[in-house]
Parts: structure tokens; C-alpha cells; sequence
């Protein structure tokens, strides 16, 4: 992380903090991004960025700038830091104002930062994940990519305690999403994902999986499954930009898919890297 | 507001700020409290403090202070700024490091923030409220005091544009609370109030009630109830660090207890008036 982005300015990162009086401090109350990079360019960039409007409306938050400025403002970022392979975490919170429930006056501006962080690409997907599963103990509004994410932070705290790398929640056996992703199983060849409810995040990495299941003839249904047919699916995987397509291979100890990376993950990774490249350009 | 608390330390307001990277701003990783303070001493400041460490257990948080060094440190800045009526807001934050879920390791500190603000005490409560009912959309874990408010926020604020003071939540129609109170109804002399299990927070001031119910013969049961209970109660009323005992007149347009406060309600703020001269000497 070298430059920041504190509303219209990009700034040395000494120079920036932010107020005690910030309601995202004290409430949570803001929306956030992660954009991934590569070679230099955004990946789905204008799909995040319009999702942060969305998320902004949800919470009747206005947003002080369009998206072709904010895209312009994170290009310039990129360029500043000479970021290659990485992230872009963005988040805007509805502004600095005496601590009270109710929203501040009009008058108050929202409070926009961003920043980069260096991810090595190696253009390989990681070969397979561990999982446990867990109660979804969050909010009805977990479509909103909100600032609240102390229930995230819980589950995927147990699933690091446990060796996992994410934690798979569900609501009364139904699976609901990741702790920071969306987890989708194959059966029978046909790809089964949440549909995009109140329950859960509908991912930028999942709606572009679906687009490509849709392009290149895989079956997909978006209906919840339950936790036992995940655990007797022939393939589960999850996605989210920091992880992209990557298979699950193992829940609460016990293997999924004989451990291996089934076919049609393997065929989603294959799309996705190339989706990559169609985007943000060859990978060396 | 005048000094401010950060850590251990005294500062003025200019000087503090916080870093973009601490996890109260990026995930509302942390927990608070707010303390009356009438004839500038605590009500109830060590119930509050104890609080305090319960929320932070709850998130396997360590706080760095003991409850008696808090209390030490909050009479100080009690005294810095002259406060004689108002509150004191205090938050503390698992701290700065680079942003991911899990937890950070054990030797990055927690941020600890307290101010005070002045409210002038009148020694007299409010005549009468209103309130909107509306569902309650929070996550599964309310008994825990923290920075995730969104839910909150956003009934507040749905109230505050029906031109009523409270929201009251309820889930399938069961009252849990209000969005930043607890709320209870009197029915037949007795009065009822949800459990204190995980959907709501258990109020300090609503602990108080209940001990002065228990000690002055007021039956009580904590029950939840519906909303259809709630709009034909004898009295509605709630309770908050900030409302202390108020009566509820008037619910979704609808009238209650004839607009007017009820006995079992008056005799409550009479107790609690009582009870704040108690622990904090007499009110002019």
C-alpha cells in the first residue's frame, strides 16, 4: 500500500486517518469493495463499482460521485502505486457527524477511500480448499455489502481455528454462502448455487461464473441446497474475487469429490482464467 | 465534548484520530458502552463496565484494562471536561493490522475511545413517545454490545421519518426490542418484557427496572409477547441509558393507555428517580 484515496485526493498513506466521529467507526454504518487487478487493469471493475451504488441506495446513503469518476480516480491509483497483480479495497461510509441513530443531514458528505494491495498472480487456481460448516447467524440484509461484518468475521475466525480456509454457512440446514464468498455444488453435472436473495451477497466472481455456465452450455440451477447434499455432491466450490473459482475438497473432515478437483470446477477455472484475460489482457 | 480518552491517555479532541486500517472502521470489529452521568458521578458505571468486557468476551476480544482501571480513567475525564449531567460514549476496536477476517495476532492492541457529552438532566422524564413497529432484520447475536448497527440504524431512522422517537422490532410478530432501547408492556398490574437470551441487548436500565419491580413488589415476568398484546396493553413503555423510563402513547398511529403515562409506568420513574439520587445524590 502506497497511495491512498480520501474522497477526491489520492494522498501519501501518513497523511490519512479518519475521524473518531466517522459513523463507519461507530456504527459500521458505510459500504465497501474489492476489486481485483490484473496486468495493471481492473477485473469487473464497473460491476463492483455499480454494486457499491447499490449497496449505497440499500442503506439510503448517497454516493458524491459516478462511476466513470470513482473508475477514473482508481485508475489513477493503480498508475500512482504501479500496481500490476493485486486488489483495490474501497469503502465509503456515510460520513463524519455527532454519534446519534438517526441519519445526519444532507449536508454531511460521505467519506470515500481506497487503497491498493499487492497480490501475486500466478495465473494457477489453487487446487483445493477446506471447509467447515456453521450456523449463519448474520442479518436479512446480507445482500447490502455492508460494513457489518462482525458474523463474517466470527465463521471464518472458527474456520481458521479448525485449519479451514472458510467457513460454509447455513440457516436452519440450508446453505446460505461463505464467510467471504459463495459457495456453489455440482451434481449430476448441473451446478447449484443460492439464488440471489435478502440471505446472501451476490458475488461479482459468482455472477460471471453463472454468465459462463450460460455461454458455454454447463447446467445451472440458482436454488438452496441443503448442508447433506453438499456433503454427497460430486463437486463443491466456492468463489469470490479474492479466491476466484477454487474447490472445496474437504468439510468438517470429510472429502468431497475423493479430494480432487472435479471436471466441471476444472472447466469453470479454465473459463475464468481465460475470462481474465479476455478483460485485463495475457498473463505471463 | 472536550478531552478524549484513546488508550491510556487523556488527549484533546484535535489530536485524535484513527487509522483507516483499525477494524472498527472496516468491519465494526468492536464493542461499547455509553454511561449517564448525572451531578457528575456514574449511574450504574460499573454494571456498564462489566458490560463491556462481556461484549469483547463474546467476540474473543482482550481488553487491556480492568474494569476498576476504566473506572479510574473515566472519572478523570469526568472531571477534565466539568461534566456534571450528559454521558460518556466508550468503544473499543480489536485494533490496527492489515486488513483480513481472521483475527489478528495477539500482540496488535485493541483502540480504546471514550468522550463525554452534556445532556442537562431536568430530573424530569418524557411525558410521552411514539412508535413505529417494524421488523426486526439484525443478526442472531444481539445480547452482544457492538459496533454492527446497521439494523439498528436503519429502524431508527424509519422511525425518525414516521415522525416517531422509537422503533419497535419484532420477529414474526414476537416484540424483541426497540432499536435503541428495551421495551416492555404492562398488562393487569403486571409488567412483561422479553427474556434477556441472544435477540436482544440486555439494558442496563432495564436491569435496573426489573431489581426495582423486584424490590417494590411490582410483579414482572420476562416473556416475550406479540405485537397484537403490545397495541392492546394497559401501558407500553421503554428504557434506555438515554430515554431512562419512558411511557410509549401512541404505536403505528394507534393510541395507548389513552395517550396518557399509566400508574405502573409513573411509579417506575419515580423509582428510578429515586434510584439515580441513590447512586449519584440529590438533583437540584
Amino acid at each position: 500500500m502506497g497511495k491512498i484515496i480520501l474522497n477526491g485526493e489520492i494522498k501519501n498513506r501518513s497523511d490519512v486517518s479518519v475521524d473518531i466521529e466517522d459513523r463507519g467507526y461507530q456504527f459500521g454504518d458505510g459500504v465497501y469493495e474489492v476489486i481485483r487487478v490484473y496486468n495493471g487493469k481492473l477485473f469487473a471493475g464497473e460491476m463492483h463499482l455499480n454494486r457499491l451504488l447499490d449497496s449505497a441506495k440499500l442503506i439510503q446513503m448517497k454516493v458524491p460521485f459516478t462511476v466513470a469518476e470513482m473508475e477514473t480516480r482508481v485508475k489513477e491509483l493503480i498508475s500512482e502505486d504501479g500496481l500490476q497483480d493485486g486488489i483495490i479495497y474501497m469503502q465509503l461510509t456515510r460520513g463524519v457527524s455527532p454519534r446519534t441513530h438517526v441519519f445526519p443531514s444532507s449536508d454531511v458528505e460521505p467519506v470515500f477511500v481506497a487503497y491498493t494491495k499487492e497480490i501475486p498472480y500466478t495465473g494457477k487456481m489453487k487446487p483445493g480448499a477446506k471447509g467447515i460448516t456453521t450456523d449463519d447467524i448474520r442479518w436479512l440484509r446480507c445482500n447490502i455489502k455492508s460494513l457489518n461484518l462482525l458474523g463474517n468475521l466470527l465463521a471464518k475466525q472458527a474456520a481458521a481455528e479448525a485449519g479451514c480456509d472458510e467457513a460454509i454457512q447455513h440457516r436452519d440446514g440450508l446453505v446460505t454462502e461463505g464467510s467471504s464468498s459463495n459457495v456453489s455444488i455440482v451434481v449430476d453435472g448441473t451446478l447449484k448455487t443460492h439464488p440471489a436473495t435478502n440471505l446472501i451477497l451476490n458475488g461479482i466472481t459468482r455472477q460471471v461464473m453463472l454468465k459462463l455456465c450460460a455461454d458455454h452450455g454447463i447446467p445451472y440451477v440458482e436454488e438452496p441446497f441443503t448442508v447433506e447434499e453438499m456433503m454427497t455432491a460430486d463437486e463443491v466450490l466456492y468463489t469470490s474475487t479474492s479466491v476466484e473459482v477454487t474447490p472445496i475438497i474437504n468439510i468438517d473432515g470429510g472429502m468431497i469429490a475423493a479430494g480432487e478437483t472435479g471436471p466441471v470446477t476444472k472447466k469453470l477455472q479454465q473459463l475464468f482464467s481465460q475470462e481474465i484475460e479476455r478483460q485485463c489482457g495475457s498473463i505471463d
